[in-house]
């Protein structure tokens, strides 16, 4: 079977936008296009990754709109719905257009439109999400890393500090790039004593709220070849979901969908953890970065502290986590989220991510939905 | 590349129901997982068919609550969405999902619940679809098939009944089917007397609003045959988008998505409109069906009214359409109505469909989303 490349990439501005998820979208398609070198007619199938865009706007048949808006007809559009995680859902679905020989010219666009309702309301919509037996007593989503995160501190010994060196290292790497909601540095002190949210978490340990669409483009890697040298190759990519009722998994401080995807992506990449020289986790909360860095495993079970202590996931060191900022700094527009991961794994393995470039032949994407509920592993390692 | 094949399948009784939408979905999945003797922890991918359980019901994440329910966990899953024409879609992505060999046990559930909220709030989310610049001046789905009809009507000098009359044949093929929202004949008075909706068409010409929920298990044609020696296969399926303001179209009467994809489907089965004994048009208004019978070539243009006339689609004719009783009679739950097309295609092809038993080796569903702004074809057949 042959390979599947991606030969284009885009990400919108991400912050409080006034342009809805419509407008968001065709803006980050257009662009994405143009980054490739594409004619929007060629396309033949367009997967549109968004959650809700009918629960935050009323927008019904966005993927119909954008086929239409981009000049894509007849294309093949299709949503993909996975919650937080659907614009890795969106890269497993492009692949699999490709792989299954469906589609060739396949563009990829997640976005999401989130800042204009009230905070509750949004919180709500995200609520929607999780089990009834836990939301309706409270156990929303940053209850649970919350609870995760005072467990994890406690059973392993680790600082309250680490987790906010999470929050500062994202933040960091987040002035550079220019599509980042915050590109500003935090402090140490500055994450400590920031409000709490749910106990021990605190405001900065938390992502924003956050408009903003980012796209991929697709398409077997032998076609590829004729729009350029400079592509990146989907080495592995799989999916995997957890329990709905969050207080049936064994054990809080491991994901089961981090470790299940990660291992059927490292398996079909033939890469394992020592091999990734890069990676995007989904810093939803802080905490997860740690989850997940274990559950890929960057780290041993109950250790992922002790490397963000020892600065080994800053950008010059071992294993950058987080260039583009994270979802901390750069924001996480639902859809968009696996998206704009895909995207600067892309550019860092094509050489096009500026001041945030870092060495790397192998990138990896982790795009976590619900409180682990569904998770998808990409692997993409750079055209040889 | 090996050939997908549909093993087993399920519907729940359509119509009026109590159950919420994650209650439905989990009804049909256990039922087809029973009817094709697969075990829930077998499944590997998982796809969801479904519009608006956010918009209907303030219900996100239904993909992975239904994967938890089922006990199907680990399995991928994802939603997905193509508005009215998300179970044909459905169908579309379980076949990628197989072909690209992501996934051999594969499960698509198709559901919605639609009835609790008031017609105007129901009709309200579905207009959502529709582009702003038509649907704000009262162009909703309903008001474009009443223009359609009066061209069609009057361009190709077709009487008023012959419309009436798809409604009273898949009326009466309704009566056949225990799940049906409406099992009962209705008379051509009745339907020609009914009330206006969107003149010339009247209550009777349309499709009501339904609650429900359809399944079909897949697995490559290899692991087919370690269930069962009675199965259908996919022989070709494909999608298309027309644009998303409908008075850009060039002929009313052209369905653009339905001539693409069907030609498409054609084109990857080696069958042609000839070789298909059977088929499950997307009526959700009378005039859908002529337009359908038309772009896909079982009628010239102008004349598939001709033919109802003539009593050739009746189930005991040339070419039965809708043996099932359509979305007319079935019921209409939107994520559900697609995958229900191929429940009737399935039960024909291998035999199981009782009362409404046709002779058939080829059978055909076309879904639609919109007004035709997307639209899956998909041809199945019998097991050799």
């Amino acid at each position: 079977m042959e390979r599947v490349a991606i030969i284009g990439a885009s990400m919108t501005q991400f912050g409080q936008r006034e342009e809805w998820i419509r407008e968001l979208l065709a803006e980050a398609g257009i662009a994405c296009l143009e980054d490739a070198g594409v004619d929007p007619a060629t396309v033949e199938h367009l997967y549109v990754s968004n959650m809700a865009s009918g629960e935050f706007e009323g927008q019904g048949g966005i993927m119909n709109a954008l086929a239409h808006d981009l000049g894509a007809l007849p294309a093949y559009t299709e949503r993909v719905d996975q919650t937080s995680s659907s614009g890795g859902a969106g890269i497993y679905a492009a692949w699999r257009s490709i792989a299954s020989g469906a589609s060739d010219m396949t563009l990829l666009v997640g976005g999401e439109k989130m800042t204009h309702p009230s905070t509750a309301e949004t919180t709500d919509i995200i609520a929607s999400i999780t089990h009834p037996c836990e939301y309706k007593h409270g156990l929303t989503l940053p209850s649970f890393a919350g609870m995760t995160a005072r467990h994890y501190l406690e059973r392993f010994d680790a600082p309250r500090e680490s987790l906010g060196k999470v929050a500062v290292k994202n933040h960091k790497n987040g002035v550079d790039n220019p599509h980042a909601q915050f590109q500003k540095e935090v402090d140490l002190e500055t994450v400590l004593e920031s409000p709490i949210v749910a106990d021990p978490l605190r405001l900065y340990d938390f992502c924003p709220i956050t408009d903003g669409s980012a796209a991929l483009m697709l398409c077997p890697e032998s076609v590829a070849k004729e729009y350029t040298d400079e592509y990146a190759v989907i080495a592995g990519v799989a999916g995997a979901t957890d329990t709905h009722v969050v207080h049936e998994r064994p054990d809080p401080t491991v994901m089961g969908g981090v470790v299940e995807s990660g291992q059927q992506a490292y398996e079909m990449s033939g890469y394992g953890p020592e091999d990734i020289d890069v990676a995007e986790l989904h810093d939803m909360f802080t905490i997860l970065e740690f989850l997940q860095m274990e559950g890929l495993d960057f780290a041993d079970h109950g250790e992922a502290w002790k490397h963000v202590e020892e600065g080994r996931t800053e950008r010059d060191a071992d294993r950058p986590i987080n260039t583009s900022g994270g979802l901390k700094s750069k924001g996480h527009p639902l859809g968009a989220s696996g998206v704009a991961q895909g995207v600067e794994i892309y550019e860092q393995l094509v050489g096009e991510a500026g001041p945030r470039q870092v060495d790397a032949d192998v990138g990896l994407c982790c795009n976590v939905g619900g409180f682990g509920n569904c998770v998808i592993t990409t692997i993409m390692e750079a055209a040889a």
